[in-house]
């Protein structure tokens, strides 16, 4: 196992990655302030590792409670129904809930966990690749509204993660595949030593081999707890971290939020990205291609249906939470392992990079 | 006007009180960091005030948005109401709400800020005294749950607060009333000094004095804004503003929080809790006399009524937030102006103090 530290001060954690924690009882309790605890997850990772959670647990004889697994959980309704069983239940401000399961489970787990009593103690477990190296780090919480994804939440930091790789086991491969989207993402704002790495042993992660899982988790996990703790609240770096989400959340939000995962719609949105860095003459033609080769190459799509379209995305795009002030903000790169955020787009460039990524251009 | 700094270090801020501080355009600009403002009311203070406070706003041109008055708005469904018209009219980051109403529109209105795009800056406008003394101060946000009142919420601090006590001219009687029960509150925990003032001043401030107001709204902040300032998130001192409110909750719940006031129920609390106090051999029987003498005074209930039962309100009680890990924890006084919290009280103590405070006892 090895641990990673969250430097935020008196809101600061570990991050643990290794195989099997999930069953490690004495690393939970070493998290667990009060004597409730509440086992939180979604119907499909519930009948997977719930059970073993639970009993990890014991101690704290933990009440389980589970929704319908998938994005379209991620409601206002939802959590409100959590809140309910909580209160039914008699939880007080001395509650820990643990949070097992993907992005979904935690995002909603740990906006419970921000506002319940006005605050308790959560922990993460995430159980999806994507959870593990991006949403159960950092402190990002909410839910989704009709108008847009997660446009009600919390910044609200965990007591600590568990990232058990052997959860991976049993993620189906696409997945798996979305969850590389964001792996790709931290080689490519922040280091091109990592990323090249990950082109080196693409096959070993989409194999789903351990040693891999666990090599790009850590540094995943170290990339972004760097990141966070120099802006917790996404005053300025923390952007970073968005290289072609908003461009991704655009894309799940013309499609619903239910046809694409949100890895794949990132994969898609970072060859725009790279696209429109290429047109502001930031990135080689090469850079792009390599950039291109691998998300393809991770599986991830790379080419705009047809069914989506231009003027749509751009409408969507315009209403992204990283918009201040009416200024559209953008994550580009200025070079392979170097992001940056950029201002003032024009509409007219981004309509032509959309474009350009068209199936049959 | 008179100012005081609620010391929180970077989230601390002024709090401005004075006459007719409703029109003062440069005072809400001075805490502006953005472009877009929306002004959140009520139907009834939207009715008085929506247009003056719109009116020096109007270098932003704000939006406004209501929702009907009362505690019954204080839901879920409200909140997902505002989220969704803030959404529609495509307020960002950097959106700033301006809370104008008493403490249902405070309360709502700051969770709204606390998590919109995960925390935009809001401004406290509060219209009532409850709301000028008390709950527009410190930062506690949140909304009601079918199973006890502000069960979901936040802390979040505002940018500033503005009580205008000129704003108090249109407050229905019974409603004043109940914001002096908040005032006799800080006396009574700390300051009795001030409370000695509000025996002498009672009749000024019932009739609406302005210069009593300043004064009891001043002094009440002041000493709340100590207790936030040394205790932000009630992790020990700040449990002391809650005394009479365990109890108060309690009947609030049991009468579906349509019958009694927020600070009928704290007078009628702080009776109980101070029968509590003498019970417990901590104040003696001329102490207990003075206090329920001047919750009596300022026209606050201080008899159950018959229809309200005691093991209804002793399992209200076990479920109130300030419960932590099972302890039941309450606030009563060593003193008349020294409150202090204690555990473990008996439910057979807690049943004998309610039923001595019933109509005819």
């Amino acid at each position: 196992m090895k641990t990673l530290q969250l430097d935020l001060g008196d809101r600061g954690y570990p991050i643990y990655i290794g195989s099997d924690l999930l069953d490690c009882g004495a690393l939970y309790a070493k998290h667990v302030r009060g004597r409730q605890v509440v086992l939180v997850s979604d119907s499909t990772v519930s009948a997977l590792y719930g059970r073993r959670v639970a009993g990890a647990l014991s101690d704290f004889q933990p009440v389980s409670i589970t929704f319908a697994a998938g994005e379209s959980s991620k409601t206002l309704d939802t959590y409100a129904r959590l809140a309910d069983e909580l209160i039914d239940r008699r939880c007080d401000r001395g509650v820990t809930l643990v949070a097992l399961g993907g992005g979904v489970v935690g995002d909603i787990t740990g906006f419970l966990a921000a506002t319940y009593h006005r605050g308790v103690d959560f922990i993460q477990v995430p159980t999806s690749l994507l959870a593990q190296v991006d949403s159960s780090v950092g402190g990002k919480t909410g839910v989704n509204r009709p108008g847009g994804k997660n446009l009600l939440g919390a910044f609200y930091q965990p007591r600590c993660v568990l990232a058990d790789t052997g959860a991976l086991r049993t993620l189906p491969r696409r997945e798996l595949v979305a969850g590389v989207a964001e792996v790709i993402k931290y080689g490519l704002i922040a280091d091109v030593e990592f990323l090249s790495w990950v082109e080196q042993h693409i096959d070993a992660l989409l194999a789903g081999d351990d040693s891999a899982l666990q090599h790009a988790v850590y540094h995943s996990c170290r990339i972004k707890a760097d990141v966070v703790a120099a802006d917790e609240r996404e005053a300025g770096r923390r952007a970073l971290l968005n290289l072609g989400h908003t461009f991704g959340h655009a894309i799940e939000a013309a499609t619903g939020y239910s046809e694409w995962l949100h890895g794949e719609a990132v994969g898609l949105g970072m060859v725009m990205a790279a696209q429109l860095s290429c047109r502001m003459g930031k990135l080689d033609g090469d850079s792009v291609h390599r950039i291109v080769s691998l998300i393809e190459r991770a599986g991830l799509p790379v080419r705009l249906p047809a069914s989506i379209g231009t003027a749509d995305l751009l409408r969507l795009m315009a209403g992204d939470k990283k918009v201040l002030d009416g200024r559209q903000r953008l994550v580009v790169l200025d070079a392979v392992g170097q992001g940056v955020v950029v201002e003032g787009v024009s509409q007219g460039l981004l309509s032509e990079v959309i474009d350009g990524c068209r199936e049959g251009n």
